[in-house]
């Protein structure tokens, strides 16, 4: 068993906000990510797929196009682009990092499995300081 | 001479956008970057000072003051915000990196020589590949 | 079940030294790190928390008050110090990055617990080619 | 139980290439990294062990000697060399990353056991965005 | 005057190597680099140019447009190759670092001016410790 | 013209401190970095050197050897030691990251002057917000 790791970025803004609360409470649960106009990140996203190494290509999965899966279902829908309004598998949730890996773990299950791999670890970077990792339902 | 330069960071949003263009005309000129809804990045802004060290304290200036004044007059007026809307000195301008640099360097010139210094840089990283420079306007 | 990981950084002195042995054995064992006027570092110290997103705010916990946290009980106590003499909790106690690793999740595991998470991991960088990380007691 | 990770780096050719295959099976399969006259990449190896802190010292292990181990047995033998042709623990084996993460780990195992840790995981970065990771037979 | 810089990376393979010397001679004097059988490394590029933001776009030069023709005219033509022996603009030349950056200039300086540009400088980066600049016959 | 640079590293103690002014006065000019007791730093130096490509071999200078010299005239004596008691060319003089630079370029503009070269900046990033450079003093 070997796990390969594709990174793939991209820049998107949101805020973390709640409609039917007052922005003085947004302000207080979710600090600066609240600010009604929006702010963006640059994030770093690292797809982890686990899988054994092919005895003849010496390749647990073709990186290439585990890239294009990527690139296809999650970061072209998601760069530069709003994730609370643009992005058609983040609607009515909320864009905190912690869902945003798991919506982009729903992304890409059934397609790493369709190719002969199994998904791993989703793990975003959102800032240099902060990072979530997502490593699915059935997770020790 | 010395140069010291003192790195903050700051996150926000933006789309590059002229009104009076038809989206598609926004779209050919400034691609991705002109999505309506808003898109955002993790700036890196490295403020870069020139002076002579002190003989008795072998500083050129007082690096958490010019922190200080970095925040005050620049990062705290962006950090989280929709730069086409929230910012003060950035009204009426576009904010791509290139204006971004020089309306940050406008911002630091003054206060850098009322500490004693003399600005020399402002440079910006919007993302790992993009990186903007202004160095004033007598610059070589 | 998700992973959220807050980076905070300190700088400190410190010497890897056991008084009752001779310089040389002190040498021989801890190489350089014995030096015994002191030497330093820049740590990156990154803490992983584990938790379940909360369905209404998508947090696992607020990263601010982790942070204050992080902060209050350890990088303060540790930045711009000397880790052999002025930081209370590694009195008594070598500073090596693997007994530093220990002795912060002492100081977080109950704070963690208390706000309502679980802590997963404390990773230390002490530079960029010596890494140490502590999971706890119970770890598998 | 303490991890400690130690990174060295080497640079090194290698093409992914099956010789009985034609040249457009190998471009298929393997795409650029099959370009007959090779081409490179500058390495990031980590190497991590688990083991106890020694109650005396605070070390899991010596680190001069973890990475002394692994310049003698892995990174000389790679640096600077050609992956396909020059190394003797790859003759016979394709330089893929997931092939080449189990060979370091076959070079490290048993001389990390003699020095009384356990090898946990081999990490290899072989661009900024692809990396694969080994941690043996019997991982869980 | 505002200074843009665009990165773009390549893996490519390379010798330094002078065939009428002994294989000693070129030990000695490029040492582990003269390997016969190649070596490679990642190489990030960066490629700053110099003009004035304009007053409508606020933007230099078209970015994209910019890595477009770094692309078609440098790094597709180094990426995954071998230096010594497979890109046009390299022929007859020595693949070090130093020599490379001046062929990119070669390569970049008339299409930046015909894009309203003026190239300032090419920076290529061999390895982390290894970094070259070029600012052109005219520099100061 | 071409500008090469060598990144070598070292971790340090010191201390901002001018022993005839009350710990409080110190407190006041130097903050944190005055703690009586030492703190600590890594430090990467990049040390740029200009000339011309050597027509043959294709370098400025031989790399190996500018590494060589800084490791014997600089960063073997600074690596692991304390820069206020340990290190003969920083004796009497403030540690501060500025004269750092300074002295540093007195280390090696004699040398690599021997070697063929010309010294051209000492570049010295004492924290990832915290960046030094000195140019000599007939800069422009």
């Amino acid at each position: 068993m070997v796990y390969i790791t594709r990174r793939e970025r991209f820049n998107a803004a949101h805020k973390l906000y709640i409609p039917e609360w007052s922005e003085e409470k947004n302000l207080e649960v979710f600090g600066k990510c609240s600010n009604p106009n929006w702010h963006g990140h640059n994030y770093d996203l690292f797809v982890t797929v686990k899988g054994d190494a092919d005895p003849k290509t010496g390749l647990v999965m073709d990186l290439k196009a585990l890239s294009r899966v990527i690139r296809e279902r999650v970061t072209d829908k998601l760069d530069h682009k709003n994730m609370n309004l643009d992005v058609d598998f983040m609607k009515g949730r909320m864009p905190s990092a912690e869902v945003l890996a798991e919506a982009i773990w729903e992304q890409l299950e059934g397609p790493v499995r369709e190719m002969g791999g199994q998904l791993h670890k989703v793990r975003l970077t959102e800032t240099e300081n902060n990072i979530v990792e997502y490593l699915g339902k059935e997770q020790p």
